[in-house]
C-alpha cells in the first residue's frame, strides 16, 4: 500500500472547550456515561464542538478461505457467495439494521470463490478466488495484500460521508482472525479460538489444532504485515487498508466484531493513531473478541451477545451515535434552561 | 387502587412458532444474541409471529420528596421543577433521545412543589406538593398511594400505542429508591446507596445513616403496599401503577434506571406476571441498580454508564426493540434466500 500517515486527535485546547459544552448541559456532571465520551470523541475527529452525522454508510467486505478445505466452519463455503447474494435482495440482517438507521451499505466482492458476473449493486474488487489455505502457504502474496490493502483505502476515498462501519462475509474467517490475533498479541490460542459460526466444543478443539499448524507452518510471520499475508483474508485485508483510509480522512470508524478487529489489530499496528478514529459498537459472543478488545484498550458500546458479522453490530451501535452528537447539539445548558446548578 | 390482574405471556406454542421463524433466518443459530430474546418476548406479549412497535411513547413523572430536606441530593429542590419546565421547552436529554427516535413524550406533574399553573403539555395529576419526609412521617398516606397508582394506571389506558417507557424526575428520589429496594430484597442498606445526582462519598454516608434511621422510624412497613406509602414518592406510586395499567393492556413496557426499577419492585410483588412484560433498557451506574436488576433476574440491554433518569435509558434502548422486531419481520429465511444450512 502506498505510504500514508494517521494523525493524532488530540488537542487540548478543543479538548477543554468540549468537556465545557458537556458539562454544561441540564444534567449531572458526568451522568450520560459512555456518551459523553463519544461525544467528546467525535468532537476531537471532527475539530469541532458540533460535531454531525453525515451519510453514514455500512461497507461489507467479503472474501473466501482456504482454511475452509479443513472443515474449520459448520457451513459450507457456498454459504459466502449466497449471503453476498442475500445482501443485494436485501434480506440479511445488515439489510435490515441498515435500513433502520438510514445508513447506506455497499457489498464488496473482495475475493469470493464465486463467479457473480457484473451485478447492480456488487463492487468488485476481487483479489482473487479465496485465499490459499495457511496450512500448506501462505493466504496471500505481499503483492495480493497490498492491492487488497489500497483497494479498501481507495473505496472509502469515494464515500460522501463522515461515518464508516466495516462488517465482513467469510466462511472460516474467524480461523483467520483467530491466527492473527494470537500471533500479534500473543494471548493463549485456546483463548483466541471461538465456536465462529457455531462449531461444538469438539470442532472448537479441532480448530484450534489446525490453527495451531499453520502458526507452525508460519513461524517467521511476526510483523503486522507480514501476518496478514500468512493468514489473513483478502477481505480483512481490504477493511485493514480502508480503516487506515477512513482516519486518513478523519472519518468516525465503526467496529464491528472479532474479524473486523482483526484487521484493526494489524492496521493500528500500522499506524497507532488510527484507534483514535475508532468506536467500538460491540463485544461479540465469538470467544477472543473480549480480550481482543481489552488488548487494544477498548470500551464496546454494546454487549448483547451478537456473533453475526456481516457489520451489524456497526448498524446498531448507530443510533448511540447520534445520541450523543444530538444531545450536544440540542439541550439546553443549566443557563440557557434556568436550572439551578449543584449546592456545592 | 381498584383490583387488577397481569396475564403471564406464556404459550409453548407460540413461543415455538416464534423459536422456529427466528431459526430460520439466514443467520447462524443464536446470533442475534438478546435481540432473539427480545423478539421472541414481543412476539408473547403482541400473541403473534410478527410482532409490531405502534406509536410508542414515553412517559416521565416528576415528584418532590420530604426526604429532600435532610440535604441528601446535591441540587436544591426546585430543579424538580425547573428540570419540568426545561422538559416542556424540549430542553432536557429525554427531549433529545425521544425525538431522535421518533417517541412521543410525556410529562406528568405527580406531586412536584411547585405551581405550574395550567400548563400546555403538562398533564397535572399532582397528588399533593411533594411526600412527607419519611425521617419524620410516612411519605404519603395509604389514599394518596392509591390515587397516585390508579392514576399512572388511567394514564397508560389513554394511549394510543404499544410501547411505553417510564423516567422520573425528583431531587432525592434515589433516597426513596434505595429504602424501598433496602426493605422489599432484603439486600445491605449500603449497595443500595449510591451517589445519586453525584454526591461525594462522604455525601453517601451522610445519605446512607439518613435512610437507616428513615427505615428504623417505619419498622413496620414491610409489605409492598406499606414500604410504597412509607419512602415512596408520588412518581414512584403513580408508575407502579402505570406499569401495572400497561401490562393489562399487554404493552411492551421499557424500564429504566434506579428509581423506575424501584417502582417495578413493588408493582411486581403485587403481579409477578408483571415482570413477562417488561424489557429492561440499561443497568445504570447508581449503586443499587445492577443488584436490583439481578434480584429481578433481568438482563438489561445496554450498559453505558447511565445515571440521568428521565426515562433516557428507555428512550436509548427503543431502537434495539425495533431491530428485535425487524430482524423476525423482515429478514429472508434460508429456504426463501437459496442459503445452504449448517453440514450437520
Amino acid at each position: 500500500m502506498q505510504p500514508c500517515e494517521i494523525q493524532a486527535i488530540h488537542d487540548a485546547s478543543l479538548a477543554a472547550r468540549l468537556d465545557a459544552a458537556i458539562d454544561n448541559k441540564t444534567k449531572p456532571r458526568g451522568s450520560l456515561g459512555a456518551l459523553e465520551k463519544l461525544a467528546r470523541q467525535a468532537g476531537l475527529i471532527q475539530r469541532t464542538v458540533t460535531p454531525s452525522i453525515e451519510r453514514p454508510a455500512i461497507m461489507v467486505f467479503a472474501g473466501d478461505h482456504g482454511i475452509a478445505a479443513e472443515n474449520v466452519s459448520p457451513y459450507p463455503q457456498s454459504v459466502t457467495w449466497q449471503m453476498v447474494e442475500n445482501f443485494l435482495a436485501q434480506g440479511a440482517a445488515i439489510n435490515v439494521f441498515a435500513r433502520q438507521h438510514g445508513c447506506e451499505l455497499q457489498v464488496v466482492d473482495a475475493g469470493v470463490n464465486h463467479d457473480f458476473g457484473p451485478r447492480d449493486g456488487l463492487i468488485d474488487r476481487k483479489i482473487g478466488r479465496g485465499t490459499g489455505n495457511f496450512l500448506h502457504e501462505p493466504a496471500m502474496s505481499a503483492e495480493q495484500r497490498d492491492r487488497a490493502m489500497q483497494a479498501g483505502r481507495e473505496l472509502v476515498r469515494g464515500l460522501p460521508g463522515n461515518v464508516i462501519g466495516f462488517g465482513e462475509m467469510g466462511i472460516a474467517n474467524t480461523s483467520a482472525a483467530a491466527a492473527v490475533m494470537h500471533r500479534l498479541t500473543g494471548i493463549a490460542l485456546e483463548d483466541c479460538v471461538g465456536a465462529g459460526a457455531g462449531l461444538e466444543e469438539a470442532g472448537v478443539l479441532r480448530k484450534r489444532g489446525i490453527i495451531s499448524r499453520g502458526l507452525q507452518r508460519h513461524a517467521d510471520a511476526v510483523e503486522p504485515l507480514q501476518v496478514l499475508s500468512a493468514f489473513g483474508g483478502f477481505e480483512i485485508a481490504m477493511i485493514a487498508g480502508a480503516m487506515l483510509g477512513a482516519a486518513e480522512r478523519r472519518m468516525i470508524i465503526l467496529v464491528d466484531g472479532f474479524i473486523v478487529t482483526s484487521a484493526l489489530l494489524v492496521a493500528s499496528r500500522l499506524q497507532p493513531a488510527l484507534l483514535d478514529y475508532c468506536v467500538f459498537s460491540h463485544c461479540s459472543d465469538e470467544r477472543g473478541h473480549a480480550l481482543m478488545l481489552r488488548h487494544l484498550g477498548a470500551e464496546p458500546l454494546l454487549r448483547l451477545g451478537l456473533r453475526l458479522g456481516e457489520g451489524s453490530g456497526c448498524a446498531l451501535a448507530l443510533p448511540l451515535l447520534r445520541s450523543a452528537i444530538g444531545f450536544l447539539n440540542e439541550m439546553a445548558t443549566f443557563d440557557s434552561a434556568g436550572v439551578s446548578e449543584r449546592n456545592d
